[in-house]
């Protein structure tokens, strides 16, 4: 008997904020399983901003999500069959599977991963994409010294809470920034943060200031927009600023920056960067974070959804802030 | 008989753009010279963008020039007296004069040079800090290889109109940008650049996607604001851009970017510079542009403001973009 799929797929492309009309979903047949192919029954499905820019207009860094096929995004999931000789049933492996239920795969891109020692959707965030890209943006763009003053935005996230982790651990001041006092909480009580910032409170600049007494050596910036600005008030000279993500622009309405001098003024470097062009560097940060984790060194929450059904409105609210730490849903 | 040395000192901080009414003229004796002192007879002030951020009201990368007191300014001029072994009357020095006639001196900061292989003038431009700076900002930034195209703002100043033509000379296509006709024809037909587009014109946006065709690699940025988010628009993966001047907030007022997103799509590093700082690099950068001088592949031109009391109108005319060229002043 033929397994049914549920798939999600992209019906349009956003122009503003992305709507949960962008999307279809849809139940097909899997096909049976040719000689080296292998079918996943997927876990878990990661939600990223990322996937802002794959399903828009503008030109991005990597190829457009097209319209009509399945949306991609990645996933944990367990080998339910295999004609391939690199997998067997039971298998965990970590992929890019994309919003549906099962994933029917010639293995290409798919890690088989430890599920014992480490929950299997950890591989999806501090221990995955997320993780790694804090450790390369802090450790290969920040260059964080003991003793400096780190600032993270979206410090509650995926990839902001592992950020200010690491920048603790390596001697640093931390200070988040994130959107509601129940977000700062969690970033300073939970995360070990030194301080927390809520932009969405009145004076925010003023808060952010009284923060950093001592200015800001490194900034992991994923927002954008008056985040950004107001955090580029604060740097000290010779400052890092690692942009990992700039949600505030990925809806499409331009930044008004007030300080944009501070670029010259402190003689800072902004440097963008994209996680997977430094697959290289994957083993080493895996190592670290993984490490870490087992030591219980790494703190990490998950904002699931329940359903594949749920993915499309879970997006939708991670573009609003709505979750807290890793966005997943749970698809079976 | 004493000397009388007309000087200008800073009266008041501009809020804006700079107004001559910031300045206030005034006459001094000079004062006899005691043991290690000399005097400087200016012959030429140079007027710099950097300018305005030391007699603003913002934090700076530099002490701010104080109010009520000698003007600060680059200068080159002769040495009429002299109590310091190191300078005898004769000398053609390049230092820090300030906006007078006459530069009293206990030596510091004052550099002796040879004004008979190069025009004395040229000290304050391309084979001096000017041209360090696009030296600098192209070699050690911008990085430039051969094939690349670098896109050079405010390109027909004393510094932009070096980047260019180091740009040529690396083997890139150098594309202008400056604002009227007048300066673009100057910057293609006598400076050498591929192609210049003014910011000026109607669909310059436009005029700057059609003269970079291969997108850009390298901008060297003077202006900030609209040109710098054109610029951005067409940056290629992994470019460079090198902020040596942000002109455009140089006065105070937000600047709204519609493609901050660049720095992250195309992995762009941005990095701001002061050349002050850089001094160890100074004999390195001079020996090549006084090479390339002598050799007439290095072009320039002057606009220069008669007589010390034109200082305040040259600099007000100097933010309104009236200069072709290096801005100085003719004192004697």
């Amino acid at each position: 008997m033929a397994i049914r799929n549920k798939q999600w797929r992209l019906a349009s492309r956003p122009k503003g904020f992305v709507e949960e009309s962008n999307f279809r979903l849809v139940e097909v047949e899997v096909p049976a399983l040719e000689a080296g192919q292998l079918l996943v029954q997927i876990h878990y499905l990661s939600l990223d901003p990322y996937m802002r820019g794959r399903i828009g207009e503008a030109k991005s860094y990597a190829p457009r999500q097209p319209v009509g096929e399945v949306m991609l995004g990645g996933t944990v999931g367990e080998v339910i069959d295999s004609r391939n000789p690199r997998f067997e049933r039971g298998d965990v492996v970590v992929g890019m599977g994309g919003w549906q239920q099962f994933h029917h795969s010639d293995g290409t891109g798919l890690m088989k991963v430890d599920a014992r020692a480490i929950p299997a959707s950890a591989y999806l965030g501090p221990v995955g994409m997320p993780g790694v890209t804090a450790w390369y943006g802090l450790d290969r763009i920040g260059k964080p010294r003991a003793g400096e003053t780190v600032v993270v935005s979206a410090a509650s996230g995926a990839v902001g809470s592992v950020a200010g982790q690491l920048a603790k651990l390596a001697g640093c001041r931390a200070v988040g920034i994130a959107g509601g006092a129940a977000k700062c909480d969690y970033v300073v009580r939970e995360l070990g943060f030194d301080a927390c910032v809520d932009y969405k409170a009145d004076r925010f600049r003023e808060a952010l200031e009284a923060a950093t007494p001592r200015g800001v050596d490194v900034a992991f910036e994923n927002v954008g927009g008056p985040v950004l600005d107001s955090t580029l008030s604060r740097m000290n000279p010779f400052g890092r600023i690692a942009v990992c993500g700039l949600i505030a622009g990925y809806n499409g309405e331009p930044v008004a920056l007030r300080n944009l001098q501070a670029i010259l003024v402190s003689r800072l470097t902004v440097q963008g960067f994209i996680i997977s062009e430094h697959l290289e560097l994957w083993p080493k940060a895996l190592g670290i974070l993984s490490a870490l984790l087992a030591q219980g060194k790494l703190r990490y929450r998950e904002t699931v959804a329940e359903g594949i059904e749920s993915a499309p409105r879970a997006l939708v609210g991670l573009f609003h802030g709505e979750n807290l730490g890793k966005q997943l849903v749970k698809v079976a």
